[in-house]
């Protein structure tokens, strides 16, 4: 399946939007599609669309482009979107929960499980029957449940000490809204969502302008 | 202040992270560091750092490192921090809301004058204060309040055209949370928050470790 040993991380990145396009034209009922018309919808050279798909196998027949279908599927089972990822999210602030209602990730194999927070007694408007505990309990959780996505939206201050936790309960990614820099073993995928990172991002580029 | 007219955006993807490291170290009461040292939190070699700060001019001084204030001002200063953002977000789903009530945007100058809604009449749980809009009042409001930055928290199904009225009403820039990619002309600043992308990345790393 996997063509080769090593992908290039610009290559791991564009994956979630070629899956994500791939899935728009399967819904809108197109059977099949060319490098040249995947490239222009996704900003990238025909030959770079063939670059990539490459990477992963022999996709694609020349003059005929590729099945959409197909293409989708192969891209889903190499983005491991064919098996289940039970999650925890630890801080039940309104970015936590903004997340834990956030019906996309499921229909993609993406389950919380379970909610933690410092102050469970503070949580008003809790996500219907998800279990919410005291954080305190989060190593404990981990011994018994099957959990390989940590998600951490506490605050900035804790969110090392969760990560030490998630960690060592054997979670095998953290998705981190902290805006910290974590220390996590190399096997552990790490993704970081600094929401005012992007924002500055764009002031950036406002004041540049001017 | 600029010292040179093109920065790659790589460099311009760190600044954020510099910034926050900065702050953190002024909040700790740190005076000066090294670019050793600042390196060393970054995951980046010293000659790195002094790359990347030498591109807006001459900061630090060899042998001393630099002043974590000043470089903290500068850096900030660069990033167009020192003004002020009214944003709109539009969407006012949990995401929307999310980022409504997130008040760490606030304090570095980006501050929310209002969300907008397609079916304002369903949204429970407000944010205190914040008005809020049907969307069909979009266009008219940016007509009469200067708004720099849409933030996009609706259905990819509307994002385009959210963001073809965000931009023909003056917008500067957009913070797009949709799930798709949207046009917008050049002099627009876009950055996208694909939620699941990052998931994916995840689920990749975790299904190629196996």
């Amino acid at each position: 399946m996997n063509g080769s040993g090593k992908v290039s991380n610009s290559v791991i990145k564009r994956l979630p939007g070629y899956y994500r396009y791939l899935t728009d034209l399967e819904e809108k009922g197109m059977v099949r599609i060319s490098s040249q018309e995947l490239g222009s919808r996704m900003g990238l050279t025909a030959s770079q669309i063939r670059q990539d798909i490459n990477c992963f196998g022999e996709f694609g027949q020349q003059g005929y482009g590729y099945n959409v279908t197909d293409l989708r599927e192969q891209i889903g089972h190499i983005l491991g979107l064919d098996q289940k990822y039970p999650m925890v999210i630890v801080g039940a602030g309104n970015v936590g929960q903004a997340l834990a209602k956030y019906l996309g990730f499921r229909d993609l194999g993406y389950c919380v499980e379970a909610m933690f927070d410092k102050y469970p007694e503070r949580v008003s408007s809790m996500v219907e029957d998800m279990p919410l505990f005291p954080v305190e309990e989060l190593g404990r959780y981990l011994q018994s449940h099957t959990i390989k996505i940590g998600i951490i939206t506490a605050p900035a201050a804790d969110a090392q000490k969760i990560s030490d936790i998630l960690v060592a309960g054997g979670v095998e990614g953290i998705w981190n809204y902290a805006p910290v820099d974590l220390n996590v073993p190399d096997d552990v995928a790490l993704q970081n969502m600094h929401l005012s990172d992007s924002l500055m991002i764009i002031s950036y580029h406002i004041r540049h302008k001017e």
